[in-house]
């Protein structure tokens, strides 16, 4: 099996450069001085979340003959809007399975992209999809397990590493984990002093559960969709797995209460909506200080695709965090 | 009376380059095509607002002397906090008068940064600055009468004008006025096609009253204090209201209900929290299209120092707009 490496990433970067915002690293003034925090706001891409990067780079790849045919892709939200919007961009057809336990307002906003929307059970959406690609021809755009997804994705490591060289500590989400396996490729290429860490909910923390058995395990599906983080339902598959054993320093999990704490202390301190898959690296930041290095953290807002109503209820909540 | 000129500001950049963030300009995919808004969200600065910027660049020029004997500011609040990071970072004692109407939020978050904090009734915050001043030796640092704090603001309009160079409609709160006076100055200087609108809440909108009488008017405190947006209660001052007379094109206002309305959307939609103050240039663009030029928009988010239960109780309501 092939990894991706840092030279795959910066082919990326320049085929998505005018495509996706440069997100800046904001400076957390309320940090401890010991561990300065630097947040890495993917929320504030056009669709609310990272994926715009990896669908973009997938789709930049594809041949006249393919652009034709239409994409399909499955997703628990964020993916299907990003290759919904990219989709748009480049003129082509995307037809998106999504499960249908995902909030309306993802399915909503995938609609409004112009894209066509068919939903089914979770455990459903990867045979469906592969119907509709067989039935149409369509060029299936899987949401991480692909090089050039987890390229693509890895283009935020390049820009962490170009503006806080001597950082020494990256949280990232994991869930299907081609946005931990680009970073971690560009981080470990790049600032080889710097530890990357995976984050998951406890609840859905098969890839901690992977790395303490030393083999991939695997969780039902029934089990992985208890966590309130709806974007981290999934699981690696071999291709991101490997890229996990190869570049990740460990991974630490948070409980459900510490990611609504992140949630409240993202808007409130840092004036960032994140969506509880967005903040479970911040969550381990907060509450798993004495398991990182001391240094320069970031910490990757993968997105902020939150309910506005649950985000009501967790900012009328008693303070729990900060 | 000399105005602040462009060169004053790329000399404040220069001076203040490593102190704040660099906002990104933010695309808004929901924005109408044939308008499309960036959102320039100086809600991420390190105190969640713009702030920073003036009060950097004021300290900057400070001598070892003017050091030694401190500084005293007054502000409803963003100033006050703007003043105690800036004069923290560069070890002075800093003394903040804040009027006891201001968000607890706010009182807290200026005591927090090491200042020592005096609450006065609105209409006495000069007055008891001043004496502090007169009794101490220190230097007053204005919210906005001065032209170091107008040059760091106008740094803003220098970043827009590199980042979007074809910019047609820029959109800034006006209060005091430091804000839309230096970004004016930069983006007259450097986008002469860009128009350059100051927004106010209609219930504190003498800067709009005084466009529209030829001559600068004054509402007295009790009714600029009625506005939810508590940023914006504050009147310009003769430097600043010459600067806002030679650079804006207008002035426009925006109801209560359009403020909290921006406030729910740029949650929702942008993910970025904003306070009513930072939300009124987006209101504009949502609700004052026909009074503005087609092509790009520029709004400009001045802060995010929001009450965590308002912004919940906003998002908690019925949606009214986007």
């Amino acid at each position: 099996m092939r990894l991706v490496n840092v030279s795959d990433i910066h082919i990326a970067a320049e085929r998505i450069g005018g495509a996706v915002l440069r997100t800046p690293l904001v400076p957390c003034a309320w940090s401890d001085p010991d561990r300065p925090l630097w947040l890495k706001p993917e929320s504030l891409q056009a669709i609310g979340a990272f994926k715009v990067r990896g669908a973009h780079n997938a789709l930049a790849a594809l041949s006249r003959a393919q652009r034709e045919k239409g994409v399909v892709a499955y997703s628990s939200g964020n993916h299907a809007q990003a290759v919904a919007y990219a989709a748009r961009a480049e003129n082509i057809q995307a037809t998106i399975v999504i499960d249908d336990t995902a909030p309306e307002l993802k399915i909503t906003a995938t609609r409004e992209l112009g894209a066509e929307v068919v939903l089914v059970p979770l455990d459903q959406r990867a045979q469906v999809a592969a119907g509709l690609v067989a039935e149409r021809g369509a060029t299936l755009i899987p949401p991480f397990d692909h090089p050039d997804v987890i390229a693509g994705q890895g283009t935020i490591g390049l820009e962490i590493a170009e503006d806080l060289p001597d950082v020494r500590v990256v949280l990232v989400p994991v869930s299907g984990g081609g946005l931990a396996a680009g970073i971690g490729v560009a981080i470990k290429a790049l600032c080889p002093g710097a530890a990357v860490y995976g984050v998951e909910p406890e609840l859905a923390g098969d890839t901690a559960a992977s790395f303490a058995a030393g083999e991939q395990v695997h969780w039902p599906a029934a089990d992985r969709i208890r966590t309130i983080a709806d974007g981290l339902r999934a699981e690696p598959s071999e291709l991101t797995y490997a890229h996990l054993t190869a570049t990740l320093d460990g991974v630490l999990t948070v409980s459900e209460r510490e990611i609504r704490a992140a949630v409240a202390l993202l808007a409130r301190k840092a004036k960032l909506v994140a969506e509880p898959a967005g903040a479970v690296a911040t969550a381990a930041y907060l509450f798993r200080a004495s398991q990182l290095p001391r240094g320069s953290a970031v910490a990757v807002i993968s997105g902020g695709n939150i309910d506005p109503g649950l985000l009501g209820d967790i900012l009328s909540g008693e303070p729990t965090a900060g």
